[in-house]
This record gives structure tokens, C-alpha cells and sequence, in this order.
């Protein structure tokens, strides 16, 4: 799904936007910590999504109502010849436990060192099923 | 309906991200440079919307079919104790003239001076009418 220079810029960046929409189309979104893995998205809810004293978080709540979402990873630059941008758009699936939702857990928390500190492995994953990828720019590094 | 925190902290990014969703709620979001002025935020189209050869920006088809927008502008540190977001929600109103298109063209040239190459006077300008801002972590600045 994702070619080369698409998987490279994605690893480079830290964080990506995740846009979501409730039933009746309105638009949420917010950045997010994630990782590609065998053309999976994965992105940890660092909260409990459902305590005895709050609601789950929108994204999830969105996502239970509509599974579609998107996710743009982008550089900035004053130098706009420097400006590229990779959007995928996909279906969003809530993991609660078994062996993906482990192992996506795992990968974070090596990509975010600062994973290391939180208990995860309670905590859902949000895992993107590609069906789209789209690019803008300039996606080669160091340039 | 901005706090003083929340402009800083809009006024201080250079990027944000716009999410929108078309009339079936299939969420799109792009990274936008943007300007906030009296309350209102601006997004310039830096290409024509709409030529002879190509169909307008997805952004632009679907606040025409759903009007309703978010956008978040965020920093991420590798502090964590530094992350912070604005997000907003709002209706997109494009202008295409007129006296507030023109001085949101001239406001958007004077924060990003690379606009300052570019003929943006013909080109249509996103007005989001805010309605909810949100925020989550560290707004304040150099912390």
C-alpha cells in the first residue's frame, strides 16, 4: 500500500493527525503518536477509554459510529520547497486485547521511549486498515 | 471565544490541520497554514479551485457538500510534559471577494511572507466561523 519514500517519510515523522467523523459527518481531530507496521497504522489510547467517571474519548465514540478515518503525517519548513505530506484513509478497527493488539503495543513503545513510563498493554490500539494513500510535496529527507 | 492562552498558542504555530468530511462523513484532513484574526480563522486556496483541467481541492468539494470543519494546531516535543493542542470546530464559509477575503489575503502575506511571491488576491479564501474550541496539555510558551 505504502511505496518506499511514502514508508520512509512516515517513520520520520513523530506525529500524525488523526481526523475522525461522528454519524451525522462532523469532522474531529487530533494529533496522535503512531506506527506503521506491515501496512498497519497503530495508534495507543494512552487513557482508559471508559471510566466510571468520564465517556470514552471522541475519536473512539467517532470511530464506533463511523469507521472511516484519515491520517496525515506532514513536514513543515519556512522553506516551502520543503513542505510534503502523506494522507492515507482507511478503517479504523478498536484491538482490545490478542496477539495484533500486543505486538502493536510493543512496537510503540519502542518507537516512543516515552511509552516506557505508562502501562499499556490494558489500553486499546486503534488500528488503521489502509485502503488509500495519497502524497503532496516533497517527501525526501535531508533535502 | 479564544482565551488569551489558545491565541498564543495559535499565533505561535505555522501549521495546522484542517479535517473535513464529505456528505457521507468520510473524514480528509491536509496540513493548512492559517491566520486568526478578530476571532475568525483564514486559510488561503494557494492553486486555483477550479480550472479547466482539473476538479476543485477535495478540502474545497467537501465544505461545499458539509460545511462543517475542525482544525487543531498542536506541538509536539519529545517532552511530553510539552505537548499541547488548540482544536476547533466551526463552519467553513468560502469567499471569493469582497472586502474580509481581501483582508484575510493581506493578513495571510503578512505572517507567511513566502505568499509574498504569489498572487493570491484572485484566489478564494476559507473563513471558518468558529463555534467550540478545545484544548488539551501545555499551551504555555518556552516552558
Amino acid at each position: 500500500m505504502f511505496d518506499k519514500l511514502q514508508t520512509a517519510f512516515l517513520n520520520a515523522q513523530r506525529v500524525a493527525r488523526l481526523a475522525t467523523a461522528d454519524a451525522n459527518g462532523v469532522p474531529h481531530v487530533v494529533p496522535v503518536c503512531f506506527a506503521l507496521d506491515s501496512g498497519q497504522v497503530y495508534i495507543t489510547i494512552d487513557e482508559k477509554p471508559k471510566t466510571q467517571h468520564s465517556r470514552p474519548l471522541k475519536r473512539i465514540r467517532n470511530i464506533l459510529e463511523n469507521p472511516v478515518v484519515s491520517l496525515v503525517a506532514d513536514r513543515y519548513d519556512e522553506d516551502w520547497e520543503r513542505l510534503g505530506w502523506v494522507m492515507l484513509r482507511g478503517t479504523a478497527e478498536i484491538l482490545e486485547d490478542g496477539e495484533e493488539h500486543d505486538r502493536a503495543q510493543e512496537f510503540l513503545k519502542s518507537r516512543y521511549p516515552q511509552y516506557a513510563q505508562m502501562t499499556l498493554d490494558e489500553l486499546p490500539v486503534i488500528a488503521i486498515r489502509v485502503s488509500r494513500v495519497t502524497n503532496w510535496g516533497n517527501l525526501e529527507s535531508g533535502c
